[in-house]
């Protein structure tokens, strides 16, 4: 087989994930996709740095069993805490949203930086270093918004509930940043909502970001696969109520994932 | 050792069983108390039901190796979906929520019952079917209410957010029941908001009629522990940022866990 027809692989603990999904379908349709949701394991955004390590290297392993070409945590919890210790350590490329967030905000002017996220992303302060060492003038404000997640597997994901609580996280925000990070896979589905609470401040979607980057990787490597459209195959650690859900909302697309439970 | 002196083994996935161990406390305050928050790997609520008998017996033997005297299953997912097929494959008696939750229903003369839970109590038919076996004419409105927990652990137990959602959810239940269940642990720590968006329904509290049938049961064997004031030991499976806060809103006091990575 030739290299170039590999599948991307991408893992989440979950279904947030599939924003990033949806950006890779939208730029790159030929590619062969292998998501795999540790369902079994949600949410990494509560659990400690240990067990997000050795989740994602039993996520990456099932994915390199797959053949992939190249990896993409679509995670933030998980590119933040783990992703730095691990990903020099395998065969194939491996992407996380944050990096590619982070160069995104670095590709703009701005000084004044907003990055929303859930506890683990913002308390790993990852995002925060990665700015600070490049730009080190930056103005940050960072706040981690727990109930967002839950709001969007909820589905009220423009609910006036919804505009109350993203009027409570990002109060603090209002008029003080130009730009705001998207720091989580579920968040681009509250954009809107977003937006209303903070206009003219820019949002940057993280999933968009890691989007590009791979696009920009495979052609560098001469690993773009241009034939057919391509396939995607879902797999999760355990059965989830709320992935077929999400796949819905998101891909506007109904998907039969396979459950595996051993990885 | 006098076998009245064995602790009460509690276990839930994560912090929701604290308010169970409140109720112990406040009822049986010589018992010892050994607590197991399963935080490797909640929610519970969102999980399969082979994974939830597995984690559960996992949670039982790491509660007998404590030799603990009775085991109260204090999580309604667990209650729902394992206990039933489990609770007679051990040598000490094993409580579960949501049997003390339908005693207390059954020992009042209310017809129009409500039920709220999370997603995998409400769809397992627990409560519902163990009601209908036993008053066949009762009249039943269940509901999941899976934003409880997150605005729970978030600590917004009385803000206008919650009222709101607790507006959303409970708009089918106005005026159509005489009492309702709340069936997860979480949810007593809601009880202000819920009382206040459904007046004049009597609110039963799984968590205190759980440490009632306790007292009851241990009384009986003459188990009951009568000396000192009990210890308290909590055990959970990863840190949890969540878990320390939890403790000090239900128990008004501060813990400190022990984390045990295999169990």
């Amino acid at each position: 087989m030739n290299k170039k027809d590999l599948p991307i692989g991408i893992f989440d603990s979950g279904a947030g994930g599939l924003t990033v999904l949806k950006e890779i379908k939208k730029i790159l349709p030929s590619e062969d996709i292998v998501y795999l949701g540790d369902t079994a394991h949600l949410p990494y955004g509560a659990k400690s740095k240990s067990t997000i390590i050795k989740l994602s290297i039993s996520n990456i392993l099932f994915l390199l069993e797959k053949k992939v070409k190249l990896i993409i945590v679509a995670c933030n919890s998980t590119s933040s805490v783990a992703l730095p210790l691990i990903k020099n350590f395998f065969g194939v490329p491996i992407l996380g949203v944050v990096e590619a967030g982070v160069e995104a905000v670095l590709d703009r002017k701005a000084k004044r930086i907003g990055i929303i996220g859930t506890s683990a992303t913002i308390g790993s302060m990852s995002y925060q270093n990665l700015i600070k060492k490049r730009r080190p003038k930056a103005k940050i404000i960072a706040a981690s918004c727990p109930l967002f997640v839950p709001l969007v597997e909820e589905g009220w994901v423009d609910s006036s509930v919804t505009e109350l609580v993203a009027k409570t996280y990002l109060k603090g925000f209002k008029g003080k940043v130009d730009l705001l990070i998207l720091g989580c896979t579920h968040y681009p589905l509250l954009k809107k909502v977003i937006s209303k609470v903070l206009d003219k401040t820019e949002l940057i979607d993280s999933a968009e970001e890691v989007a590009t980057k791979t696009r920009d990787i495979l052609k560098k490597s001469n690993l773009l696969k241009s034939k057919k459209r391509g396939k995607i195959s879902f797999f999760l650690t355990d059965n989830s109520p709320v992935f077929p859900k999400l796949a819905e909302l998101v891909l506007k697309r109904k998907f039969k994932p396979t459950v595996v439970s051993n990885i």
